[in-house]
């Protein structure tokens, strides 16, 4: 399977807090761990040419993972478009953490996507509350992760296929932190943690549950569904 | 409740088989049974200075009910974002028959909306499918309706929060033909039947469903929810 | 409309602390704030005969409200039985707190209703995640319990048609506190608070919800279904 | 991966219209191409001992498939039980067309599960609605199956967590086909065809179906959730 990391890679060019804990940047470690499946990782940037996903590249892409944070803005408009038609032919689509506000997320849910955000060291814990999803495969009744950035309800989403984890906030928050959605032929997976200023992408479990979400996201050669002017496959009576 | 029904307004003028079914336009025809609830029911068209969408109309309207076939390009694009906005905000939003192809359901679907399609007199029985639904009552089991245009699965559209009704087509077909979307504060109906060319909005049925929908659709006072930076409702522990 | 509040009536007859709370039982205190809403409400307890659920008391009944805790398996098996049959012939029910191990609430989910508590007066904060539902109506962003009972995820239900509350509990728990369900006719509504050691339906915000819940529940008079050998509506072509 | 393929095996001994399309019975027919998957499979009838569902059989089981038509009365209460509570521990389930009606499925579903039938050699066309779903795998836009007996709704069945499939017949019903349910630990996918009077389980695309099915319903080693009594995870202030 070919799946493709962007990143938005600005936090770790200007804030060393970040590129003390990501060297390699955010893309970098999250390429590093699902290598471990054994799929082809590759990475891609905002200030690489088109993004890094020109048409070519995307339609070789089985599942992109997407980080962004502070330049949603900066990425195109023709491109969002792009990468949001080949999630719509079949591309999966693994969000993370603030890319809730991507050009992406936004086109896909038909939202806003906004919520209460807070940075002030929260105690998170995410309970898993769908026992059956692959995605959840492997992971306790929760995962807790001693600090991070706080999202709060009221998460601007549509009522989402499946809810997986839920998120429990020290400061008196929840979150519906794992959610799945179908668009036509596109599997789009969120998940919420990992603000660039802790070391989350290194947490076994929650390195675990994108691993899961790479894999549930791939394609599954379903039908090809024709649109436009049918014949019909009855007769149909003159009336 | 202020009711709005919005018309392209464009086969009546041209096509004289449409205006003989339609001498008022389709508009005139749905917001005539519209009044029958005491609502007060306006209309607007796509050929009138902004559409006939202005900030103010859409800020006074509760409930918003729009068909447009051949024209969908013709509306301009940030009015059709100001209507989105209007909706997510906690406008309700009835779509019609070919306004599955309108910019503005699209843009709250986050899908292509596609379908298949044929004008060739089928008949058409739509099934009720969830009997506790409100926007079904006083329907019985399902609506005969003599000659209508097919539209056939796949329907690109998100699942539905909830599924009503369910279309057989005399030519093979299935159809999901009444459902429901919430985004944010806004709740939506998408009904199928309504072709131009049949008389469809003078079906007593068809035109209690759209009156149920119109009702069903408006805003409940819930909470308007604070989006952003948030302060801890909890004491927070120093890590 | 006519409503029925039924309650276990066993821990009022043995805890003063109870009783002090609720001194005409908590089906009283429930009844009392319905009947603001100008519905016929009238109430039944556990030790009546056939727990004061009769054939014809059912029938008479637009929407049940359930209360149960320690006595669950008293409730005869036919009764329960009765119950749900006249749950899925339409009649709403509103399933409070500890009735999540009722005979009737099981029966209707298919599955053992289960999930974790703790009795240390948690503060309990219940988030509103659906801004557009009618049982929302009123409500601010949440609703704060100062004391309660905690109830913790997993909580064993299949996946609710809509869920509209989320709670937080202090010591770190997360909760479905709100959640629909449709069955055949019948509307179910579950809804979290109120330990019988706590003054929780004396609570505003509280008693607005399940007032709102009763409202919803109510049966909407959509199709009643015919089952069985059924005639074909379409003439079949001999094979 | 062990599976377990339960036939009622009454139609087979008692009609030769059906003993001659299934020789080996529907259970040999359906565990034959279920073998191709490598799976370990084998069968159980209702006049074995304990319908051949011991507890050991059913602990040792992944997935049942359950085929029952004329004698759902003679399945025993308690081993129904049984059945289900293996469902919740994790086993998954596949539901025949006629096993609609067993005692299993209802006991899962909280609902009567009836439906609308017919036996007059209606053609059947399953349209597949969700591209995405691995139970659609490798199948077109529908199934076209020439003869069938009817099914129609309404369908009492809780809306399902996803449907895959819409069944267009000919004598003018549609049906909810193909629709997957998820039960504390257990999933559960019914498919609609196989009347016992026509060789459905002989169709390629009909096995690929179920063979997705089977795959599709295996645990997935999510969390196994502790319920009951539960210690705070953070401090409780005194109040």
């Amino acid at each position: 399977m070919n799946v493709l990391v962007w990143n938005e890679f600005r936090h770790e060019k200007e804030n060393p807090v970040v590129s003390d804990i990501y060297p390699e940047g955010i893309h970098g470690a999250v390429a590093d761990f699902l290598k471990k499946d054994g799929h082809n990782v590759s990475t891609a940037t905002l200030d690489e040419e088109e993004h890094g996903l020109t048409e070519e590249v995307l339609s070789d892409t089985d599942v992109l993972v997407w980080w962004g944070h502070k330049a949603h803005d900066e990425v195109e408009e023709d491109i969002a478009e792009r990468v949001k038609q080949r999630v719509l032919d079949g591309m999966g689509l693994i969000v993370l953490h603030s890319a809730h506000f991507s050009k992406i997320f936004q086109k896909l849910m038909g939202t806003g996507c906004d919520l209460k955000w807070r940075e002030a060291d929260d105690k998170e814990r995410i309970w898993n509350i769908d026992p059956t999803h692959p995605i959840a495969e492997g992971i306790g009744q929760y995962i807790d992760i001693e600090k991070e950035e706080m999202y709060g309800e009221h998460f601007d989403i549509p009522a989402p296929d499946e809810l997986i984890f839920l998120s429990w906030f020290e400061g008196g928050e929840v979150f519906r932190s794992g959610a799945t959605f179908k668009r036509r032929n596109g599997k789009i997976f969120y998940f919420r943690p990992g603000h660039e200023t802790y070391p989350t992408y290194y947490h076994e479990d929650v390195q675990k549950v994108i691993r899961n979400g790479v894999r549930w996201a791939e394609n599954t050669n379903g039908p090809k569904h024709q649109y436009g002017n049918a014949q019909p496959l009855e007769p149909i009576t003159e009336k």
